[in-house]
């Protein structure tokens, strides 16, 4: 797009944001990874001296201005703290691994919504066994960058969902989408609800939950089962819609 | 997936449904497109006296039986009505074409979230301006095929936006999801609304409406305009995002 060659008083929304794992402070310099560099220079064409911001889940975000040195090598001098860290309310997604392009709109599409952690879970009807975890966290990292989030979700390896449900901390409660049993119509379930506290949107894979998951799921006092509308949604709608759904209710969209 | 081969008496979830043009009644024998017929045999591997379901978008849903005339023809033998024509929740959206992937998204995971018409529109930030709406028509098909629907999404030829405001039918309401400018938060804005009524919900290109497009829409007395959280999100999570909320707040999603 044309908005990106923009000069450095671009506004704050259509700036070029990184991630980074490094501390921000004023007046620091920091280097560019060779990605980040890449990035900057090749896709964005950033030229020498305009600004970018940081973000590394810390310390807020942080206005940083580029100094290319040669070819070679990407600093970024921090010159001003724009917003400081904040904590979005927390929300993770248990889901059930899907074929990569799906897999790569949840990772993406979750972010945006704003999830704390995807734990990706192998269930009865799970077809794809294997999972891109490395795949995923690049996904959320980029989406992270590019939906002015000030931190990135934490992108769990996979396990099996009674192992998961093994160690659980009950307080950290679960909203299962569920298409059949005793799932009552998501609007009213979330009615019901208190805002607060720590939560989970729990999806299944594209076969849904085996009948005697449900039954195990449906035992424990923590789990919400919900109907997601009367159509039938792929996983990744479904996991969008499930969250749109918990923000607006029990999260940061009101207000 | 396995389950796709399933005998005869599979549940009405996992059979496979074919949208028609022409009218079904009881006992009708009725020809597959080229294209359904090698969807039937080789990508879903029904045999012969297998069930299919059918839907033309007025006559409800029908069960009919598959019986191969040779490699060259499939009929198919309507054999019982599952359950009559349906009105759902009258929902247009009104979109700017983005590219290929997010477009066919926004195909799809619209329809699963229940649209009645996709009205493509062209904006003063739309970078896309090739709209391949046949492919728009061939994904909504797919998508109304697989999430249970009982019709099929119109859609649109793209016109400019202001075109489409000239034309528009004041007593269908828009729900206009705008990023900057006088927009409520979306759980208080729908809260205001009384159910019922023809809807769009209008959703900007990549690059934001222009302040003048947006000027001009909130004068209109038909336009309500919100915010989607404070995250910032890519076209299709803000079309299925914006369509979830509607759909719990205003269409077929409660009780």
């Amino acid at each position: 797009m044309s908005k990106n060659r923009t000069p450095a008083n671009t506004d704050n929304r259509t700036r070029t944001r990184l991630f980074v794992d490094y501390d921000l402070e004023y007046d620091h310099a920091v280097t560019a990874t060779p990605e980040q560099h890449h990035y900057l220079r090749k896709v964005m064409r950033r030229i020498d001296g305009e600004m970018v911001t940081l973000f590394n889940g810390r310390h807020g975000e942080w206005l940083a201005r580029i100094a290319y040195h040669g070819k070679a090598r990407c600093m970024m001098i921090i010159e001003q703290r724009l917003q400081p860290q904040r904590q979005p309310p927390d929300v993770s997604l248990i889901f059930a691994p899907v074929k990569a392009s799906a897999m790569n709109n949840i990772a993406r599409m979750s972010t945006e919504l704003g999830i704390s952690r995807m734990c990706p879970v192998l269930t009865e009807y799970t077809d794809v066994r294997r999972t891109n975890t490395a795949r995923l966290r690049s996904n959320v990292v980029e989406a992270a960058e590019q939906s002015a989030r000030l931190n990135v979700p934490v992108v769990d390896e996979p396990v099996p969902l009674a192992k998961l449900l093994e160690v659980w901390d009950p307080s950290r409660r679960i909203i299962l989408c569920a298409e059949i049993g005793k799932a009552v119509a998501i609007p009213e379930a979330l009615a019901e609800i208190e805002p607060g506290g720590a939560w989970a949107v729990m999806i299944g894979p594209e076969g849904g939950f085996s009948q005697s998951e449900l039954d195990g799921l449906a035992k424990l006092p923590f789990v919400t089962s919900v109907r997601l509308g009367p159509r039938i949604l792929r996983s990744d709608t479904a996991v969008a819609a499930a969250l749109v759904c918990w923000q607006n209710r029990l999260g940061d969209w009101s207000g």
